[in-house]
């Protein structure tokens, strides 16, 4: 049980703590825009003098050509066990602003939940792992355990710079267990540990005929319209069953286990109310004769994210555009590469596309999948915890999300990272109006600090 | 043969016409610039000025949210035929003016031509009617014809209003023939009758999905993406040999006769200097096995002008788009209703598209496509004038634009239009530097004075 001081310190400093989460999540720390680059140091910066002021060591470290990362320490006895704790502040960008009740970087609090771009994601939540550390500091007995601290900069443009950096610092990073806030509860009665994301890829596809917009009556039925031969090649990408056809794609793909299929299906989802919530009347993704489940947590996809080509702006305009580009995103699962799904994008792009268009493929993004084995001894720490916090029972659930530092933890640093989701379902995350509720914040906080009392007796115990 | 005191009046007028023209130039009419309006109403005024010291009656007539047009007449003798001018006023917008030599609204002469916005077209061509009707007037024998002059204000925006005004004032328009010069000779050394131009429909496609964009990690595999599936629709579209698949789409196209394809393989047309003009290597656009010519000229097409969906700034965005949307535009010819190739869209996307999007469609533009016989009497007689004036052969030539009015003089008037282009093929309409050859200026007051000698003849005849 997690001593009543820790319980009655983050009670008393409620106030001071939703205080300075408010000035961190105020920092437009957007990492996709470049003109907000200065922010995202500005809020690095913020970090550091943060976590200095709660007794750390504590560093931004720039990452050339991206956004700054934040490392922090704090060595109580070294022979007690460390935890690393993760999380970022960078955050997606908020526009479509006119979609938005408040200023997206103004913080409200609404119904008993802030309002704002970052709030859940992730600002909010890898906070309340910094309350608890805080509140273990300014007990008696003191932190049970060492900490490690690593907030990242550009976990929303898909951590494109993390993995050089984690083998970088892979000593300063190195640890006994990790902890990762960046998800959400299944249902709001029902808190979930995460076992497994998916990795990700992106890329960009420009292809080019004309070597400028041409007169589409004059040059129509001549000159091939790249618009055109984009939407054909995107449409042979999934056959009529919704099976992406790149060659290789499901080669490597791990099946379901049948434990696994059967837990599932006992998890309170209801997919009515889910495509209610997006406005959809059935849920139509995704390869047909698979459950909704399935698909969204042990399958990998094709979509495009993005996609445009000739005149935008109001209105018509007669002609052929001379170029068109589409970006392209793949969730991949266990034991997919993400190596290997771009170089059957390659194949089949080079393949497909008709020869008389040139082509250009930007990589963006590649991360790997993540699968954590349900016996790990932080997961079952970081259950108990959940369960003392919030008194309910914990589901065991796959994320189809991607957060490719993850992997890495567990390719590089070899530790299982413990995914302890603190946000609710329906807090918009990269969309309008995201929120994060203060009940999540406070009791996320005493689960923070639960995790570390559990996981600290768990290394005596050894 | 025409008059010899025609030819001498059109010669020592020269200095004075060509005096009046740079006035006419001189107006920076573009219709689509807002506060150009004052000077397209300013050029209308003095269009009427300059018409009515010609002897006409003449008005500049405005049209509710638009650009005035000029009506003119000028009626020597009841019981002789009567001949429509077409010309209009409006110019091209000049921008980027970094591009011109000299002030696109101050013309120059340099090397035989008025470098000019609006030189060619179309200020100088329906110029040199004028001055063929003056000439006309000025000899004893005096007008073989009635005039009836309109030029119109809004032509190079797509005459959004001119199917409503030509109905109402049909009357006033009504002619035996029509004569619109707003184009080109085939090379400097081939004139050429434009007898078809391509009509035109103009859409706007919009599919939704969910209610926002959202987070394609969570969703992709289970809700549908709109952009996607707008791919699909669109690749379906076209069949693998590049033919329309819209229902009825070619049910009503005539076909091209063997008389024209002969006569087409003549025109000298280089097929790897056009491909080369437009920076391709080869022509792949339109139906697999027709000849380019054909593709351009007598086939319909379909072409995405422009398409948008997602995240369209720079770098990924891991979402499902809401929605997306392409504009959507058939060229269309004879015997094609616009309003059946709307309707073949509507039922193809209704069909086509998955039942769990919404969709809606904005109808842009919707013209008429123009044939005009090739045995029509006052295209023979624009032939043998052009002959007469230049001294060389004539090609008859169809064209894959659109002019939607000339398809209106056909519908409501019942009057075949002839086009006969005074222009040159590097005149450079719409771009920089546009020009007009003085050579084709004065021959080409000759050929309409001698079309309308032409014309009075066969009538005489009848």
């Amino acid at each position: 049980m997690l001593p009543t001081a820790v319980v009655r310190y983050l009670e008393s400093h409620r106030k001071k703590h939703l205080a300075s989460l408010m000035e961190f999540i105020r920092f437009p720390s957007v990492a996709s825009a470049l003109e907000r680059a200065d922010d995202c140091r500005l809020t690095a910066r913020w970090l550091v003098k943060y976590l200095r002021s709660k007794g750390m060591k504590a560093r931004a470290i720039d990452v050339p050509g991206g956004r700054p990362n934040v490392l922090a320490e704090l060595v109580v006895d070294k022979k007690k066990p460390t935890l690393l704790i993760y999380g970022h502040y960078d955050v997606q960008p908020a526009e479509p602003l006119n979609l938005w009740r408040t200023d997206p970087f103004e913080p409200v609090i609404r119904n008993g939940s802030i309002y704002a771009r970052g709030a859940s994601d992730d600002k909010g939540q890898v906070f309340a792992h910094l309350m608890a550390v805080e509140a273990w500091q300014n007990t008696e007995e003191g932190l049970p355990v060492n900490i490690k601290v690593f907030i990242e900069g550009e976990e929303e443009i898909g951590s494109p710079r993390v993995e050089p950096f984690v083998r970088k610092y892979a000593d300063e990073l190195s640890a006994d267990a990790a902890v990762v806030s960046d998800s959400e509860f299944l249902t709001v009665d029902l808190p979930a540990l995460t076992y497994a994301y998916r990795g990700m890829v992106c890329l960009e596809l420009t292809i080019e005929g004309a070597s400028h917009d041409c007169h589409s009556g004059l040059n129509g039925g001549a000159v091939a319209n790249p618009v055109n031969a984009l939407a054909r090649l995107i449409a042979k990408m999934h056959d009529d069953r919704g099976r992406v056809t790149l060659p290789g794609f499901y080669d490597d793909v791990m099946p379901l286990s049948d434990t696994e299929r059967r837990a599932w299906k006992k998890l309170p989802f209801n997919e009515k109310a889910y495509a209610h919530s997006l406005g959809l009347k059935a849920l139509c993704g995704g390869e047909k004769g698979l459950p909704v489940m399935e698909r969204r947590w042990a399958r990998p996809t094709l979509d495009c994210t993005g996609i445009k080509g000739g005149h935008i702006a109001e209105g018509p305009k007669t002609i052929i555009p001379a170029k068109a580009s589409v970006k392209l995103s793949s969730r991949i699962v266990a034991n997919q590469s993400p190596n290997k799904v771009i170089a059957g994008y390659r194949r089949f792009i080079a393949k497909n596309l008709p020869p008389h268009f040139r082509f250009k493929i930007e990589e963006q993004t590649a991360g790997w999948p993540l699968l954590v084995p349900l016996d790990t001894p932080s997961l079952v720490a970081a259950k108990d915890a959940l369960v003392e916090a919030f008194g309910k029972k914990v589901a065991f659930v796959r994320n189809g999300a991607s957060v490719p530092v993850t992997a890495y933890f567990q390719r590089i640093l070899g530790v299982h990272p413990v995914l302890m989701g603190l946000g609710l379902p329906d807090d918009g995350l990269h969309g309008p109006n995201e929120k994060f509720g203060l009940n999540q914040l406070y009791r996320g906080s005493i689960a923070a600090a639960a995790f570390i009392n559990n996981f600290a007796k768990q290394q005596i115990k050894k």
